[in-house]
């Protein structure tokens, strides 16, 4: 056949459009309009829209001081790093971890310090090394669960351990969890903000996973007194976030008092769920030699293949059959040359069924025993 | 009486509700949901919502590589004054200028040229004379209709001078311009961007003034080249605009082939030309040494008072009386003591009057003539 197959990408992590709720958007925006148009389409304050920042304080069990909703969590991120990492700084990163956070951290300088990421999280002991070999980080990134790119989650002990190291040695945590409340199986996890008692931990999250990526709503929990300063980068940045957006958001989780918005991540999550145990089966199948641990929620799976395999070279052959993955180098300052990313959550089984054969037909066309 | 006086605001540069057109944006909101569920609620890409660039792109008679639509104009400016202004950076402002703008510049290490702002808009022979003192600005910012603060209007003539000024010296004009569509009397003029063929003029606009505020949308207009490099940072800092906010001002901008969005216009024309005569009446009535123009269109008008009086205590005479100004020294590096500005923007005919009332009560209490 001359036809070029159908493109199925791997690449973004993003849900596909039959997870998104749009009908219950719709009359989310609705509601808006109708029950607060002073406050839904005048310009609000930096802190975002006072009824979704008081429902993000009352889920976290803090003051609505404590909170701000951005434009999205990366520009939450943006304005943290502005306020907390300077010129030359240690900042722990996870080994790998979101390609975007590394390169936010670079662009200020930053002295990234990588540490291991293992299958139960950040190897706490390099971390602590770290200080040993008198580095003394300022800040550590973690994203707790169902990490980005690798899918792996922070063990409760972990998250006890590093709550207590950042108490001893004044080190901010950065918890970036946007995948929360995407968790199929095993158990919830308590957030490492709701373990800290000494101010070190700034808890970011979001809800382009559990609303739809395009309403660009995220958010920062954590000492008032960082939130306070965050809201003034805030202020000179933008004035004031989208209202229109936090509005609607605002409706959406609040709907049957927070029933509808439940019921809409059970769907996200059983989509996901069936997503990730199709892709992990299929990948059993079709590439045995690679090493993968099944995820217990969100995104992304991290594929690492037999020492050797050379990366660009599958990305390229992947390519060839109209498979898009993303290279594990781009997660890593060095390394991850015979690993890459997949996100399952803006395909269907079907894809992905058809996607890994491919896959899998890509990797024996290098010759790697497969 | 012992009650309080109801509190009237000429401080905030907002529309009143009732200018804001709540059912046609609520109908918006619902057709973005249903005519492109998939461009609302998805990530887009940093350019912005496709179709609304487009929009944007044939308004002013340019290809959408020169378009990037943003989370509100001040996004823009940011985007825009990280691009090209270094510590250091000659950058001319008009006198007085949107206090944001001076932070904005100053927080980037800019040395700022305050230029006088005349009836006519900004003295172009002030920014020649700064390349004949070797001072060489690199950017000139100017809002060229009904200015912020003064409500001033750059002459045609001053636009065409400005623009060659620019070309022959290697000048960026800034021509933030979010008030344009807001003229109620006069002749409109080409815009700076029309009348430049040296690629020398970057354009800011928004649709805060025109569709509402809390939907955070600006935009810029400028030669390619730049255009794609503050796309870069766009999506550094944020992945991608809001998608949902944009779509919807897609909807609402298009409807009825663009006939209701120029009715929608012609009510918030209509309020703001009757305020703008109200409050010129009462302050000829109760504040006769004060000196104004009367504006042709926008939000604000500048109140100069004679030489020596205490701008401070005139601000603090005001607020006992319930009303909110904001002090001239906002706008200015230095001077400014004598003059404050009203946005009649916010406010109806008979706060207009009511608070116009009061200010000369608060002008009289200080012992200036009046």
């Amino acid at each position: 056949m001359a036809s070029e197959p159908a493109p199925i990408s791997f690449a973004r992590g993003a849900p596909s459009l039959d997870i998104v709720d749009v009908d219950g958007l719709r009359a989310a925006a609705d509601r808006a309009f109708s029950n607060d148009p002073a406050g839904t389409t005048a310009y609000g304050t930096s802190i975002g829209y006072r009824p979704l920042r008081a429902w993000i304080a009352e889920r976290h069990g803090v003051a609505p001081e404590q909170v701000i909703v951005t434009n999205g969590s990366m520009q939450a991120d943006a304005f943290l790093f502005e306020a907390l990492v300077e010129d030359g700084d240690v900042v722990v990163v996870e080994k790998p971890t979101y390609d975007r956070t590394l390169l936010s951290l670079r662009s200020r300088g930053a002295d990234l310090r990588p540490v291991e990421l293992q299958e139960d999280g950040i190897d706490v002991a390099g971390v602590e090394a770290l200080f040993a070999e008198g580095a003394a980080p300022r800040l550590a990134h973690v994203i707790p669960n169902f990490q980005n790119p690798a899918g792996y989650t922070l063990s409760a002990d972990k998250r006890r351990a590093l709550v207590a190291l950042a108490a001893e040695r004044d080190m901010t945590i950065f918890e970036d969890d946007p995948y929360v409340d995407l968790r199929f199986s095993g158990e919830t996890l308590p957030t490492m903000l709701s373990l800290d008692t000494a101010d070190r931990v700034v808890y970011a999250s979001s809800f382009s996973k559990v609303v739809c990526p395009g309403i660009r709503a995220g958010y920062l929990v954590g000492p008032e007194k960082l939130i306070s300063r965050i809201t003034k980068l805030a202020t000179n940045t933008y004035i004031s976030p989208n209202m229109v957006a936090q509005s609607i958001v605002n409706e959406y989780v609040r709907a049957d008092d927070g029933a509808a918005f439940n019921r809409s991540i059970e769907t996200i999550k059983a989509a996901l769920s069936e997503r990730a145990s199709a892709l992990c089966e299929a990948l059993r199948r079709e590439l045995p030699d690679a090493r993968f641990v099944e995820p217990e929620g969100g995104y992304f799976l991290w594929v690492e293949m037999p020492e050797g395999t050379d990366g660009d070279a599958l990305f390229a052959a992947a390519a060839e059959r109209g498979v898009q993955i993303v290279k594990g180098t781009d997660f890593l300052l060095e390394g991850g040359e015979n690993a890459f990313r997949l996100a399952y959550s803006g395909v269907t089984v079907p894809q992905i069924e058809e996607g890994v054969a491919r896959l899998g037909d890509a990797v024996r066309s290098l010759g790697v025993a497969a």
